[in-house]
C-alpha cells in the first residue's frame, strides 16, 4: 500500500506555535500512552503503520519542513519537498511523480492521498484497505470517504448522495445550506481518497507538459494554481465514497485542537480552582498563571502569546497578519535553534545540535559570529582547521571565515552575531573538503 | 517641610512584574502629560515638589532598591535604606532617626510620611501644608488624613468620629462591619499623617534603647515586630484627622492598578474588538494577541505570565507563593541585567550599563565568565588590567579572576556564565587598586 501524507505548508491559525518553518502538525501536543506527546503527523504515521506493516509512506512537504519530517519520523518514511507553494493539486501530482520516477512504483499500484493533520481512532484507518481494493476496481476516478457531519460547518468539503455510493461533491457551503446538506443525508469529505498512480500522473500531465519528476520540480514556480475542490472534485458528476463510521477531526484551529487534547495544561502553568473548560499551552520556561478565566485559550511561545476566547480563536488569521513575523524558533535536521535577544547590531542564539550531527560548512558576508560553548562536546572547523571543543571554550569568526560544528553529545551554544545587516540570508555554504 | 516616603518592600500581588528586587511602587506604567510613563513613586514626588518646591523627601526603602530610587528619582530625594524587612513602624523609626542624625533636622520640626503607591490627584497634597500647621500646634500625636470611602474594603483602615475632628481608629474590618462604619460616616485612613520628628524619636526609643542612627541601624535585626496599625493607631483612645476630598487609591492589586491606567494596554499588544474591559501590560519584545476578552488582566514579564479575571486578581499572592521566584530581571545602580537562559551548568545573561557606571570590582569562585560586547564602548578590569573595549570583543575570565566594566557610552553585554553552582551569592568584592 502505499500513502502520499499530505503536509501542509505553515498556516498562521495555530499562531504563535506554528510559524513560518514549523506547521501545525508538527506540534508536540498530543498525549501518548506513555504519557509523553507526539504531534499530529508522528500520530497519524504511528496509526496507519500499526495497521498496515508494509505501507509505504510518502510525506510530500514544503522545503522549510523537511527536516522537522525527518527529525519527527525519521527512516519511517520517504519525504518529497515541494519547492513553493502550490496547493494540494500540485503537492499530489509531485508526490505521484515521485513514487513513478523516485520510487519505481508501478503505475497500476493504487495510492492512497491522507492529510497529516486528521485526528482520528485507530479504527478509522481500517478503511485503507477498502479503499485499497475499491480504488483498484472501479473507475480510474478517485474514491472518496465521507464521515458524518456533526454540526453544519462552512469549512469543510460535503458528499451529497444522488443514489446508492453515488455522490456529487460541494464545497464550503455557508452554515444554511450546510444544514440543508445535512437533513439529506450529506457526508463531510474526510480528505481520505484513493486512485491508482497512473490516474494521479494523467490528471497532471492534462495541465501541465512535463518528462518526469525532475522536469516536474523544475517548473514548480511556473505550474498554474489549480483547485483540488473546486476544479477536480465539484467538476466530477457523480463522485464514488465509501462512508467511515467514529469520530473525525481536523486540527485546524485553536479550538479543534485544544477539543483534542487530554490534559487542560501542558508547561509551567498554574491555574485556580475558578478556571473553566481552558486550555493553557507553555512552550516556554516561565510560568503562566491562570486565574479566573472560563472557555478561554492560552498558547505562549517564543514567537508571541496569544489569549483568546476558545470560540474567537478561529479568526485569528487577520491578526496575526499584522505581526511581523521574525522565526524566534526552528528545527532543522542538525538540532534547533532559538532567537535570545535581538538589538540593532547583534542577535544573540541560543543553537542545540543533536549528538553526530553538524552545521553546513558556511561563511558570512556582513557578520562576525561568535560561539560560547555551554554544554557538551564536539569539534569545530574554522577554515579547514579542525579542533575539538567543550563546554567553556569561546570561539570567534570574522565575517569570511568558513565555519562548522560538529557534534559528538549533545552540544549547546550560545551564537552571538555581530554585523549592521544580520539576515538569513547572508550565508555561504561549501563542501568539507577533507 | 520634610516627607518620610515610605517605600514598602516587594509584595506578590502584582506578579510578574513585581518581583523579590522590583516593587510595585517602581513599575512605569502611569501615562506622562507627554504620552511616557512614570512609576507611582515618580508620579507622587513629581505631584509633591509641585506644591512644595522646597520639600525635603527621603525615601526609606529596603536594600534591593535602593538601586530603583537612585535610578528613577536621582538627587531629588534622600535615601535611607532599611536592612531588613520590619514593616512601617520601624521603617518610620529608621527614618526618623536618619532625618535626626544624617540630615541634622531640628527634632521639632513637623515630618509627614506619605506611602509611596498612592494614586491621587495633585490637590490631594494641598492638604499637607494643613497638616503640617496642625501637627506643629496640636497634641503630640500624628494627626491622621481620612478620604471618603466608595466601597466597604475589607483592607483599609477606618476612622470613626466621636465628636468633631476626633476620630478612632479601627483596622481592616469585615464588609458588614465595613459597611456600619460608613453608614457612620466613616473616613478611610489615608496614611498620609503628619508629627513633629521628636515624637517619632520618643516612641521609637519606646520599643528598643538605641543611641543614634547608627545604633538603631545596626540592631535592625534584633528589633521587636511591632503593628503601626494595631498597636500605635488602635492604641490610641482618640486620633485628630483631617479630612481631605477628591479620589484616593492605594494602587496595591492588578484590580486598583488597571483602574488607574490610561490605556488598554503597554507596550506589544494586539486586540480585537471583541475584547471587553481587558487590560495587558506586555514588557516583553514579543507580541501579545488578545482576542473576545472581557474583564481581565492579562501582564507580562520576564518573571512569568499572568491572565487573570480583574476580580479574582486580589488573590494571588498564595499561587505566586507556589511559584519557584528566580530573579529574571534587575535594576541596579549600574544598569539592568536580564536572564536569556538557564541551563545545568550555565547560565546567560544581558547586562546593560548606564553611561559612566560601572560594576563593582569583584570575582566569583565557582564559575567562569565570558562577557560578548554586543554594543557601546568602555573599559574593562581584570586582575588589575586595564583595556578599551567595543562591540565586537569577547573577555573570558576563569574563577577567581578580578573583573569589572566600565561603561563610557551604554554598554550591552551578553555573560556567559560557565560552573556547577551558579547563584547570586558568589560573589566577591574589592576596591579598586588605581
Amino acid at each position: 500500500m502505499n500513502i502520499i501524507l499530505l503536509s501542509e505548508e505553515s498556516g498562521k491559525r495555530l499562531w504563535p506555535l506554528s510559524n513560518g518553518v514549523r506547521s501545525k502538525q508538527f506540534l508536540k501536543l498530543l498525549k501518548t500512552q506513555d504519557g509523553g506527546y507526539e504531534s499530529m503527523i508522528q500520530r497519524t504515521v504511528k496509526q496507519i503503520k500499526k495497521q498496515y506493516q508494509d505501507v509505504k509512506i510518502t510525506v510530500v512537504t514544503g522545503r522549510a519542513q523537511v527536516s522537522a519530517v525527518i527529525n519527527q519520523l525519521g527512516e519511517s518514511v520517504f519525504v518529497c519537498d515541494t519547492p513553493g507553494k502550490k496547493g494540494k493539486f500540485w503537492q499530489i501530482g509531485l508526490a505521484a511523480s515521485y513514487l513513478a520516477d523516485k520510487r519505481k512504483t508501478d503505475p497500476s499500484e493504487t495510492v492512497i492521498v491522507c492529510p497529516a493533520d486528521l485526528f482520528v481512532e485507530d479504527e478509522f484507518f481500517c478503511v485503507l484497505e477498502k479503499l485499497c481494493q475499491k480504488s483498484g476496481e472501479a473507475d480510474e476516478f478517485p474514491i472518496l470517504t465521507g464521515v458524518v457531519p456533526t454540526y453544519p460547518s462552512e469549512k469543510y468539503g460535503y458528499l451529497l448522495p444522488v443514489k446508492e455510493n453515488q455522490y456529487i461533491y460541494r464545497d464550503r457551503p455557508d452554515e444554511k445550506t450546510a444544514l440543508r446538506y445535512m437533513d439529506e443525508g450529506a457526508l463531510w469529505n474526510s480528505g481520505v481518497f484513493g486512485a491508482k498512480l497512473e490516474w494521479f500522473l494523467k490528471l497532471s500531465h492534462k495541465y501541465w507538459d512535463f518528462y518526469d519528476f525532475e522536469d516536474l520540480y523544475n517548473d514548480f514556480a511556473k505550474l498554474p494554481e489549480i483547485s483540488w475542490e473546486k476544479q477536480v472534485l465539484e467538476g466530477k458528476e457523480t463522485l464514488q465514497a465509501v462512508g467511515v463510521l467514529g469520530s473525525w477531526r481536523k486540527l485546524g484551529t485553536w479550538n479543534t485542537l485544544t477539543e483534542s487534547m487530554e490534559d487542560a495544561f501542558i508547561g509551567n502553568v498554574i491555574m485556580d480552582q475558578k478556571c473553566e473548560n481552558i486550555h493553557v499551552i507553555n512552550e516556554l520556561d516561565m510560568p503562566v498563571l491562570c486565574m479566573g478565566l472560563s472557555d478561554v485559550v492560552v498558547s505562549v511561545g517564543p514567537q508571541g502569546i496569544l489569549i483568546s476566547d476558545k470560540q474567537n480563536s478561529s479568526y485569528i488569521e487577520p491578526f496575526v497578519d499584522q505581526i511581523d513575523e521574525k522565526v524566534m524558533i526552528a528545527e532543522k535536521s542538525w538540532g534547533s535553534y532559538r532567537v535570545l535577544d535581538v538589538e540593532e547590531e547583534s542577535m544573540t542564539i541560543k543553537v542545540t545540535l543533536n549528538p553526530g550531527h553538524s552545521m553546513n560548512y558556511h561563511s558570512h558576508e556582513r557578520r562576525d559570529e561568535v560561539w560560547n560553548i555551554i554544554g557538551g562536546k564536539g569539534r569545530i572547523i574554522v577554515d579547514g582547521m579542525e579542533q575539538p571543543v567543550c563546554a567553556g571554550d569561546v570561539i570567534t569568526m570574522q565575517a569570511g571565515c568558513r565555519h562548522t560544528i560538529i557534534a559528538e553529545t549533545e552540544l549547546n551554544v550560545i551564537e552571538v552575531q555581530l554585523g549592521r545587516e544580520i539576515n538569513v540570508e547572508d550565508k555561504k555554504k561549501y563542501e568539507l573538503e577533507i
